[in-house]
């Protein structure tokens, strides 16, 4: 059996490391620097002859430079004679990207795909993907995890007899339905409209969600404004309770306090796909880790044992 | 300007024929055989020599034959010299294979799109794809056209003042919403449930249809089943009256039949790209054209304008 | 080494389960299922994760049916990280598509032999192509067998001393004298001819087949009609006897029928590429299998050793 | 109308002079010159920028040495930003390697065919390929010249009552008889047989030959062993006049002297596809020109006309 | 004549704005916009389709903005039907990358020049790469122009008797004496020494430069350490008088200041291949625009006209 | 671990037998026979399945045959299931070929290095490139090996306190200055210059070689004129003794033996990249052999040991 070497690009070395102790491996740091014209230069600091390699890197903020840098390593492990590239994609930004809803752009999401491809990358191991579709937008293998069972047993250990999941859009309403199913629970979803001046709002919530307790459920909160709004509708149906969670916690900006600060919000959960600076938390925020999923899913394709009897059920 | 050349194949000629009518154009029909050994034999009755091919053929039943009959008719187009390819495709059947939602199968939708291009599709013409992250999968141009203009202007012809739009799967409720805005009426949907022993219902009805006269939207409908069930769910919760509509009318076996004949439904709207058999009428049943729309925007892919300005609004 | 893993699609599964059974492997058969919308898709039933896989499926009729079900097979495979898999072909129809004999043609052996590619075959395991060009057509590893050893074989145990073996088409004669070399017996061949009104018939046998035990041998006999012209040209020219030989005994329609029921016809050879319904056997008939020469030949590409070695001699 | 530019490798200018001669152009030839270190560079003498490029250069001897120019011609072609690059193949001797007779041996005119389409090649124009399935080893368009025309104009002037076209071997066969269909006269073969010792000579002819004019019909004509052997076996049956005809009349060594010296070889005709030194001519030999047929084409391809229009006929 | 269309992307709308201006066109900017998770949107302001599209981006800081917002700009063009995309370089930051000077590292430029056909690119028109090799990593045509003819144009309107040529460094050494030609003086070049501790020094200068006046001539100058440490060199050796040439004055940091402030340096020229913000000009400092030369080449380009014939002399 | 399998081609079976003897392997040359037609055809005479397949043949005069012949041979291995093939490649000429210096040129060595990934090369060993760039002309791994550490060891043995390296052009000064520094000498170079006639001659030497030992360091020495030219430069400059050196020692025509009769030249030093005709030896010349560092990368290689950690240092 060819040697595993798992190495971690800049975006989110702490993940890499929660991934290596599960594996029982030494983390390795991509050794990156800048030239004065600022191009980087990326070099993988151990022989990657006949190895079977695992690049760990989110496509977190700062977007261009991480993807670059991922790029960079794609090319340097195949000219290093790499037995096979897998890109660990903990998070992949560009996968919002995945239709061309204007004329005249790039469907970035099947861009960033190929360009991986040319750049040396054999498989992809990615973890909730914007929607089911993007997978099919890699023309190589892609395991595809899901972080709603770390997600469902969170929210288990309370009580859920009067609780319902609600997706602040349509657009996200089966997967919430799949995690409410995983619940128990009813679903809701929020239904937005365009207004003649192409401001888009929450005008509606269609499900029943007076009286509930509410699990707002997204993939990504970013900027936060779609959860803000529902809150706004959830308030104004007479929701009881509200706790917000998603896959990818980015909190753009202020996001997390603006979400963290209001008083009905009981808790925000995300996951650990994303890095979140260490004084960006908040009193109500739970991180909870994917890297044991990670790993056991990196452990899984490294010794060729079946990925989905794993974690599909 | 090169010549323009249009080929029907074997799958839908009275669509081609139309969409010729609209053009100016003699319809032409590709000559397929077929050897004693089951093989085609695709031969195009026209030189293509620096000819913009169009090649219409959607993929509907019987799906292999028409599959495969359209890979030879581009390897024909392009081992004849054409100096464009463009596939028309009014219907993608595997289109609604675009995830991988069990182990160890194909994302067919994505397979199919590779061995168009491998075969020599150089561009592609389709409608209402089953998502539009489907337009993704091809490594080609794609000008992905919608018919929901064309059912609207349809609806728009009666009162819509009570009407509600309903899509009978969360997985369509964001197009679903795209078309009420499109008419200016509220949006609902069904919400499905898996039972432990995997049968798969519509439980509830997310937003309210109660007294509302509903028209019940969804891209394709094959056998029927979900439209029956979701009219079942729209009964129980009082809906006023019933009509039907959708892009691509399969209607596998008696689905016409068993959805017409339901006393509260006034009528089914589709359009035609896809054959629907002579003997498979139904005196509810409208059928509107999109030759129309598909022949402008061939003529304006052959004329280097833009197909966006006119569809996208 | 890496664990073996084969799976038969549905085209013909009691070949499958025959070379199975030599190789001393359970036969698995891939799941195919199919959608309203006529789609197929296909599952492969055990995990092929860094497995070396085998997909075995003849192209025979329905061959759009089998050859998208033998596609989707591959994909499943790639997608499924199959560390390597090969396409078995025990017959493969289209190979006879291997020129542009007419205008705005696909030479669709070729362009199949790129879908395979593209859907992810790694090499091909082919039985008697119909011309040894087609192996070129690939541009992956392609190991060729025949079954002329089989075929002569069986004839060796009867007397040759009289014996003549005659091409029904000088296209086949090459081949033909490589079988008659193989028994150490002279060889003739039919010669057709094109009449202005198109039709082609065997106007004369080019050499001596006047008293004469005659083996006809082709590749293959579909409709058989060309098989039956020759015995009219042979009878006239006074052949003693008749049997008739091929590899792939097709049988289209009631070829076999029409074949064995001539009183002159001694015995009809074929081998079991290509599966024989039940109903559709003749007494004269005799199926030898070519399952022992593909198991081994599966054996030994999977174990790296020469199949030249055993096979090409 | 994009210009058109024609130029010559060193191969064959005679030719290119001639086909230039009949479309009215000036003919260029590539400037070759060889570096000390004997690597060749090739510089195209004239604009390419958008010109619809053709490059006439036969794969004759020195075969290795025509081939890497024709492949630096290409290369410069597409980077010099030729709108269309078409390589015009009078002669392809690679065509022969045309499948894999003994273990661990190239395919080479599949792989010669990949190397000219990745140097740069968009469609090839090729005359008298050695089996017409080579067409399909090509992935670009192929227009597919044969010089049967030419040679059956030559000899309908003599009296052909008497004559039969004989194939010096069975794998010809079929084009003979093509040849034959032609002139309205019967058709004959040599067949070969392999001794153990590996000897390979005729050993009978199959098809009546006693008193016939013969005209002995190959592709090409190399040692000219092949030939001679089979005019031993013609005189044994007795024919009564032999003439030799062939496509490519390579006459390698003293091909030419050998066959022409035979007192009851009337004639020997070949075609201009390969050059014949001055001082390798023979009293007995006729050349026919291909170069109104390549010119034609040529025209045919750069109008956008069907070539097969004019020559599959 | 298909229609040219230029857009700029926003790395350095200056000099689109002067290309345009040279070619009589309106200057179009992509409308490039940053999504809450840092990803970026492009989409280009006006019709592509059959449009002959140049791209205008230099790749300079930030270099990995700027880089994936080219590659989304080429992707969106194809996915907008361009007949063909040109991406215009005046400065390619990554051709520095060349080799590969230390284990697994990715040798950049030719990793991006495949990224840049990877999302289409069709043609490259680029300036004064950093080593003439880079050329052949791209496998599309490219158009490779230099601003020596610009930069000799300038120092000729002075008095050249006494002056030498100096390149930093022995690597540039062959293109200064290519300048050093063009004004018809002497050459010379600093040596760089590498200490035992890895630093890297220019211990000696190879070359008369005595009582000399010196124009030290490289590609680019960004952090200008080494430019700085030749001056010391130059000012042990005697030099006379010292001016500072280069194509690309990137100027990273203070270095315009801590060159331009150095007493005996009279003047630094530069071209406009990089943006230089207005803050950061300097008295000595003059910029020659290379806007013309890059219109002509893209008129030429659109037109079919030769590139070579113009800047190849 | 799969086994190695090492083969010559017919360019210099000498290098490769002192290889195999390195490894303890018997060397294997493939078989190479001529068709009448001039076509090649080369048999690998082992067993390649699921082989570490290593190809050796430097490409050398005959330029053409030994690359068309290389081209074969992997192809061959690639058709006979090798598992990985790698291109050993001592002397690579056309690496000279690495820009574009003349319109409608190819830039061959970017050329060849696609030919051979095309004819199936996973792979390539290649040492003492003309120049680093051409290892990015590759888009399989390269790994890169130079001979001045062989050539340095040589000339260690020796009294180095009163030399000096010289290149003898400013483009292979850096490399020079390199080989230097490994000898703890300085280093200088010849300037050419072009006259208006085309002319190119070494006008000038930079840097400082009165009264000193010169090492005059090529990568290659072929006609041998450009050394020729230097030694007249380095006799007017007073140089105290010189001696020559090279990695390919070409020598073509006569060009040994001009160099070594020059009196003052006391010693030609060269590796074995080469081969060197018996009847072309010189008595001054000492050819240093490089198999053994060729054997120990290709070790490294097939065992997926780090070969940088070797060689680069």
């Amino acid at each position: 059996m060819r040697e595993i070497a798992v190495f971690s690009g800049s975006a989110h070395p702490g993940l890499a490391a929660a991934i290596c102790a599960q594996l029982g491996l030494e983390p390795r740091s991509a050794r990156v620097s800048r030239f004065a014209n600022d191009c980087l230069e990326v070099r993988l600091p151990a022989n990657c002859r006949e190895r079977d390699v695992f690049l760990i890197q989110p496509i977190v903020a700062p977007v261009q430079e991480n993807l670059v840098e991922l790029l960079l390593m794609c090319d340097a492990a195949r000219g290093a004679s790499a037995a096979r590239t897998t890109v660990v994609l903990p998070h992949f930004a560009y996968a919002r990207s995945d239709k061309k809803d204007a004329p005249r752009i790039s469907i970035a999401a099947r861009l960033v795909a190929d360009l991986l491809v040319t750049a040396g990358a054999d498989r992809v191991l990615a973890m909730a993907l914007h929607s089911p579709q993007v997978h099919g937008f890699f023309s190589v293998p892609v395991d595809h995890l899901h972080a709603l069972r770390e997600l469902a047993a969170h929210f288990r250990h309370g009580d859920l007899t009067n609780t319902t999941v609600v997706a602040p859009d349509l657009g996200y309403a089966k997967e919430a339905a799949r995690f409410a199913r995983l619940l128990g629970v009813p679903v809701a979803a929020g239904a937005k409209e365009r207004f003649p001046d192409d401001r888009v709002v929450i005008s509606s919530v269609i499900g029943d969600v007076s009286g509930r307790d509410v699990i707002v459920l997204d993939d990504e909160i970013a900027k936060g404004s779609t959860v803000l709004e529902l809150l706004a509708r959830l308030r104004e149906r007479g929701a009881a309770s509200i706790r917000v969670a998603c896959t990818h916690g980015l909190f753009a900006g202020d996001a997390l306090t603006r979400i963290g600060d209001q008083d009905d919000v009981l808790e925000i959960v995300c996951t650990d796909t994303v890095p979140i600076p260490p004084g960006h938390r908040h009193a109500k925020l739970t991180v909870l880790s994917v890297a044991p999923a990670l790993a056991e899913a990196i452990r899984r394709i490294h010794n060729g044992e079946s990925v989905s009897a794993l974690f599909d059920t």
